[in-house]
């Protein structure tokens, strides 16, 4: 029959879409991509808002077992549940094409993701330029491609949204050499391991994409009502205190006035929630 | 007590999130930006699914008359519906500061956007730079400001969205001048107007940035069943039948595989809606 991608949003179970759930609740089975992102609240959560059982669907199933996702999907309705929207910061691109190939229909119902929530912070969306991505630094695996797109937007005055690393179900290097893969219990990074990372590269690189002083904004738990950010220069955000995952770091280009306020009402405090703030 | 800044999604008065719906549901007064973007269904549609009146609120009323969307908003919940995200193209920064400065209590619930859905053709998010506004050309206007955008991120590769004008609600320039507003018609910029004015540019600025040959894609009702897409060089776009508004349209940059293989099946057919397509 179908196979939809739904968007979930960012939060928790209510924050998927009327017209989501209405298919949710018609699927057989209801997968829940959870490697990518992750949601606020615990699966049985979910299960007991769709009453549907909720199968967690991990990087090594949906790239090795697409088979299984797709079995029978050209006679009963599958769900592919992806926290954020469907084609947020990581596509299912290829999980389409294959049921395409397969000539199952698939339909899209898209949500908020952190791509286009982060203009809660008050800068305008289409400042921002090109996304970037930062992984966990390992002893032996410091990247710092993204730097260069850091640079580049800097240089025409953008916003730089940084997706932080989450690693969900990684098996360690020692397992893997042993050959029995055991995994490691999740990480999720924070805006001050962001941070560091980040005036590490600088150093390294001293091109002055950005340093110490630099203006920026950390969120985390964007969309929900424990919501919290915090603006100011590189090196205060290395110490803020931003809680629970998820995390998301803005390195701030040039500000247009009404930005520049939205940014004054978040430097003046820790912590902000505009999901629950009362300004008098 | 609070004003709930709401975001609708793309298409229709499904597309609110639960958490969204229910906020909605106990407001005392709801009303609907309506001069960024449209619903494609009627407000009286949105009236019957929510249970409350709705009022349209135009860029002169939100402009003008904030006082009066804010008033008593320390006593009763009122709901401010944005069509997608409230932080999308167009921010609401404003109204939410003004709230702020009463001591007014806001939430924003998220919701998808043009911003993130367009991911949608297969294009990842993430190769997006810089976005920019393309505005109706007039007889004495014919703004190009944001050609030299598209020119820095086509040179980075990236993919540039475009938002097409919409005009609702604008007054007569003639019956501006006798000083009574007489409103035209709502107007939406269609994919083959946008790339009428964009090649006019080109022809001026002779840089390069794009050009006839350029690869895009043009879209149509993102997000709705009867969204539309069609891929190719800008020349093809200049006729390319997409039907009813609101359209979109994205100047590609440099390709990944997996998005030149989605770029081609996009091109394979004069439209397709991945929302209900059936590809065998």
């Amino acid at each position: 029959m179908v196979l939809y991608f739904v968007g979930l949003g960012l939060a928790d179970e209510k924050d998927i879409t009327v017209r989501g759930l209405e298919a949710v609740r018609k699927c057989k089975r209801v997968y829940l991509e959870a490697y990518t992102s992750i949601l606020l609240v615990p699966k049985k959560q979910l299960e007991a808002f769709y009453g549907r059982d909720v199968i967690i669907a991990d990087r090594e199933m949906v790239e090795t077992a697409a088979d299984d996702i797709l079995a029978d999907a050209n006679h009963v309705d599958v769900a592919f549940l992806v926290v954020g929207d469907p084609f947020g910061a990581t596509t299912h691109t290829d999980l389409q094409l294959r049921a395409h190939a397969l000539g199952i229909e698939t339909k899209v119902i898209h949500n908020a993701s952190i791509m286009n929530a982060v203009g809660c912070c008050g800068l305008q969306l289409y400042r921002f330029g090109e996304a970037v991505s930062i992984v966990f630094f390992t002893d032996e695996w410091r990247p710092d491609s993204f730097y260069d797109r850091i640079l580049a937007n800097r240089q025409q005055g953008l916003h730089t949204l940084c997706l932080l690393d989450i690693k969900v179900k990684e098996p360690s290097m020692e397992s893997l050499a042993r050959g029995k893969p055991v995994y490691q219990p999740p990480r999720y990074m924070t805006v001050n391991q962001a941070v560091e990372q980040l005036l590490e590269i600088e150093e390294h690189r001293q091109q002055n994409a950005y340093g110490p002083d630099t203006f920026c904004v950390g969120l985390s738990r964007v969309g929900a009502d424990s919501q919290q950010m915090q603006a100011g220069p590189m090196r205060d955000l290395l110490h803020a205190e931003l809680g629970a995952p998820l995390h998301s770091f803005v390195i701030v280009g040039q500000m247009h006035p009404i930005e520049a306020e939205m940014m004054e009402s978040l430097t003046s405090k820790i912590s902000m929630s505009p999901e629950s703030s009362s300004h008098a």
